[in-house]
C-alpha cells in the first residue's frame, strides 16, 4: 500500500461549473497505483467541489439559477460585504455544497456512474486560480 | 493493510430516504479486516447518501417536505425539463447534500452516532436501481 | 502504512461555529505518522461539520442568518416538534451541511487553505458535547 499527494491548479474565469475529470483520470494514469482511495480538497472557502451531471448544459444553468435565488448577491441581510456583493453568497454556496470528495478508484477507473463529472464550482464572478490537494492511497 | 471494494445495488420505489446501514454493517462484519475507513460513493447525479437520524419517521417526512419547499418540482425557472419535472430539483438536491460518505471502523464497529442511519435519499418519484461503490481499507 | 484513532470532545455553548482546528493539528503533531489521509466524522444529526472562512467573524454571523432563514426555527410545516422549536431545523440543516471530512496531510501539514478553518457548527441551542470520531492512515 502507497500513497501519493498532487495539486490540481484550475483557472476559473467567474461563476460557473469547471469540470476537471479528465484531468484527475490523466493524473491517475500515471501512476504506479491502480486500485484504492482517491481524496480531493478544495483549498478555499468562495467556491466547491461538486460531482454533478455532465450531459446537458442547461443543469448548469439551472443549478445556477437556483442557488442563486437561494442566496442573493448583495442580500441586505449580509453584514460581510467589504470584499463584493458576491463575496458572502459565495461562502454560504460553499457550506450548502462541499469542499472534499473521496471516490474508489478499482483497476484504473474511478468509480464515477456514466454521467458523473467532477466540478470546481466557482461562486465568485471574478477570475481565480482555485487549487484542488489530491491523495491516493492504494495499491 | 489492505482494501476490498463492493458495490450495493438498492431498489427505490419512489422519492424518499432508504436506510441501508444493516447492509453496511453485515458486509463488514464478513471482511477479515475489522479497522479502517470505509468510503461510500454514490454513482448517480438525481439521488444523494445522507447520514440523519434513524428514529422517528417524521424527521424524514419534515426534511423532505423543506426540501421540497426550497427546490420546488415544475419550477419555470428551470430550462432542463424534458426529463420530467422532477430532474432538475433531483439534480440540485443532490448538490445540497452529498454523494460520498467518509466512515471510521474501529474494530469492527462503524462510529457513527446512537441516532445516526446510512440512507440513499431518493430524489426521483419513479423507482430506480441505486448503486453505492463502497471502497475499505483497513487491517 | 498504519492508522490511529482519535475521538475528540467539544462542548458547544449554543447555535453557532466552534473552530477546532487547532486541536486537529496538534493532536496529528502528536503521532509518529506524518504523511496521509485524516477522515473526521461527527457522531450526531443535529450539529455539522464545516469547514469555514476563519478570519472575519461577520462571515459567521452571515452565514447563521441565512440559514436562519432557509430553515426557520418552529416552522408550522414541521411535525417533529416534540424536542423543540430548533430539533427539525437542526436535522435540515446537517443534511444542507455535511458530517464527514476528509483531509490530506503532506508532511505534518493539513492540506487547508490559508482561509479554511475546522469547525464544529452547532444547530440547537442548548449547550451539548458533540463527538468527532478521527482517522488517520499514512506513514
Amino acid at each position: 500500500m502507497r500513497q501519493v499527494f498532487h495539486d490540481f491548479r484550475l483557472a476559473t474565469r467567474g461563476r460557473g461549473l469547471y469540470e476537471f475529470t479528465n484531468a484527475v483520470a490523466e493524473w491517475l494514469s500515471t501512476q504506479d497505483l491502480t486500485s484504492g482511495l482517491l481524496t480531493l480538497h478544495l483549498r478555499h472557502t468562495s467556491a466547491s467541489l461538486l460531482i454533478q451531471e455532465n450531459a446537458d448544459p442547461d443543469v448548469r444553468r439551472d443549478l445556477e439559477a437556483l442557488f442563486s435565488r437561494l442566496v442573493r448577491d448583495g442580500d441586505p441581510l449580509f453584514v460581510h460585504t467589504a470584499e463584493g456583493a458576491d463575496d458572502m453568497p459565495a461562502h454560504i454556496r460553499t457550506a450548502l455544497t462541499t469542499v472534499n470528495l473521496s471516490i474508489p478508484v478499482n483497476q484504473g477507473r474511478l468509480a464515477l456512474g456514466t454521467w458523473q463529472g467532477i466540478y470546481v464550482w466557482e461562486h465568485r464572478h471574478s477570475p481565480h486560480t482555485r487549487t484542488v490537494a489530491a491523495h491516493f492511497i492504494g495499491e
